[in-house]
């Protein structure tokens, strides 16, 4: 039996994992839990799984889960880490939304917890840092989202000193054979309706930028140890195939299915076994055609920094995912246009002055430092070009 | 160092394994060749490659051999035998073409040799009696052809017991496109005709009519103990994606690469090892798309037949097989028309009193009746319906 701390139990994916968690009573055990303000949720989620602790990031809602549970309830982002590192729990699940999802993984990595990871902001700012401590501690990391479980599938009983190439398969998101003066009008609700995949907002805007896919190869990078110029993307608007590796024999595998995060997220519990799941099955004769074509990096330039920010590497990812995280957050919030998305990127990135060899406080320095430059930006108001 | 005998040495698995063979001088020897009746290919292959014995199973040939190589001769099944069971050979490449093929493998995996096997009527018509042998000795039987290797690959480092069902991908041959109408006037010129793959006569008019595809269902339920309802077929032009296997958790890994059969040859010889290949990368953009659709049984019955004789059992594979091999035999020689061949096999199927639970010997008995017996009615001419 695995003993769980779920990190953001109140979002997409924590409540996708709990679902999971009550398929399979006999394998999972909750000992933790954290949310960043949905006290109301859990406390329902308390009730029901009994957890020994847990924490809520807005310290405020404190008060109203004290009054309710009798477990353990901490907060802030002490009240993560700390979740992230109870006796307890040998698993944590991390399914926070940004980089205040880094130091939890830290403290989880350094408490020798296997580590099933959702939080892409993790890697993507601090993956030199995390993985050092993955590999120094032995512990397991699993990737949760259907691009990364898809290669970490693909390479079982693989050698990885035989891969020739990784591909990334990217929806390509609700704008991808949209005009460059079509982009400059779209509306949050627009961004907000993705094509194949249900998920939190936050992931679906970056996915509308393509930012989600720059994200990830750079957590391809540091999962798998493979350089920049063997990873690849392509555009797949049907998002069947999660994402392929190609061995220098030239043979490719690839991990398909339907549209469902149950699946990589129940991979990651599961693993090394996989557990029976009665979700459709793929019947590729009713899908008909599965289309692919090249990632347009003018359209899409967050895709383009990304692999730059990745080649540059020391605290510019940082502050690429500061950048995007306020830009993110200012379009949602009306204040900035979607072209202007990937501009205050561009524009902070410009001006990073990167440290190589960063520490876990000179990569948060660097996020926080970011954040508040680029809150300034968006507060003065930008225009889009 | 592995130490090959290639039976069928001169057709074209035979020739695209001696390139590979080639490439890699330190990692193969050949220590024994056959050839069907291609004295002259044989001579060169023995003068360039030095095997300690050779056999040719037309024996009007062997004194071609005889007097111009130093090394062991052999003629006829015996020949063929005494080459699958060499002293010096650890690995068996089976690459002949037709039943002429089952005995081999038998003593192949009697003398404890691996075998990378691309005659598909081995396990066909005697798969009970060879999965037998190869494990009773332990040796690795190794698929050569596309779907089957993409099988092999993406069942590494996993379980079996979690395989929900295989997918057997088929471009549909030349004629997937055509009406029944149609079907009774096409040529073997147009049969020939294979719209994705290079292979020999024998196996691309199988594909035309998709015996192949039969045969590869009953061969994989021999290869992987898969029962025939979980083992499915899906038509795919573009002969890319080349199978796939679903597991439990509703996860499906696939096989992809350009149709080239040095990609599954290379894998079998030098499996658990993939070795470098220098064939081009398989590139899904370049591609820009990937068909399925169902299978057409009414129009395609071999298809059908094979399943029905799979899940009877005991000769009649072996009897479905044997008249396939007259009826192609007969259409290659303009002496019955294209549907034909699936009307010979449902006859001789229909006339077959199957013998539950056969040794070798009864199986090569109903092939060999049922050879005679399909010969003498196409030499009485049987008309299309």
């Amino acid at each position: 039996m695995k003993h769980l701390s779920i990190l953001g139990s109140t979002g997409s994916i924590g409540t996708q994992t709990l679902d999971i968690v009550r398929k399979f009573p006999n394998e999972f055990k909750i000992v933790g839990l954290t949310a960043n303000k949905n006290s109301d949720l859990l406390l329902k989620q308390i009730k029901e799984l009994k957890p020994k602790a847990v924490a809520i990031m807005d310290s405020s809602k404190k008060d109203d889960l004290l009054n309710f549970s009798s477990c353990q309830v901490y907060s802030g982002i002490e009240g993560l880490n700390k979740i992230a590192s109870l006796a307890e729990c040998d698993t944590v699940v991390n399914a926070l939304v940004g980089s205040i999802g880094i130091e939890p993984t830290y403290h989880a990595a350094r408490s020798r917890k296997n580590i099933a990871l959702a939080n892409k902001e993790t890697l993507v700012a601090a993956g030199s840092i995390i993985m050092d401590e993955v590999r120094k501690n032995n512990v397991n990391l699993m990737p949760i989202d259907s691009e990364h479980s898809a290669i970490f599938q693909c390479l079982n009983g693989e050698n990885i000193n035989e891969v020739e190439q990784i591909t990334l398969t990217c929806s390509g998101g609700p704008f991808r054979n949209y005009s460059k003066e079509q982009l400059k009008n779209v509306t949050k609700e627009d961004a907000l309706k993705h094509p194949t995949w249900s998920m939190g907002n936050k992931i679906t805007i970056d996915s509308a930028t393509l930012m989600n896919k720059g994200f990830e190869v750079i957590e391809a990078h540091w999962l798998y140890n493979i350089p920049y110029e063997k990873i690849k993307v392509v555009i797949h608007p049907q998002s069947i195939v999660h994402s392929l590796v190609e061995f220098h024999d030239k043979s490719v595998i690839a991990q398909l299915g339907l549209p469902d995060m149950k699946t990589p997220i129940q991979y990651a519990l599961s693993y090394p076994k996989r557990s029976p799941s009665n979700s459709k099955s793929l019947d590729l004769a009713e899908i008909k055609n599965l289309e692919f074509k090249e990632p347009d990096f003018e359209m899409f330039p967050c895709l383009k920094y990304a692999y730059e920010a990745g080649r540059t590497g020391g605290t510019l990812p940082a502050a690429m995912n500061a950048a995007n995280e306020i830009a993110v957050w200012a379009f949602l919030g009306d204040k900035i246009r979607f072209p202007d998305i990937s501009n205050l990127i561009m524009r902070m990135m410009g001006s990073h002055k990167p440290i190589t060899q960063p520490n876990l406080h000179e990569i948060l320095k660097a996020d926080s430092r970011t954040k508040e430059e680029a809150k300034r930006i968006v507060e003065e108001g930008i225009t889009a070009k």
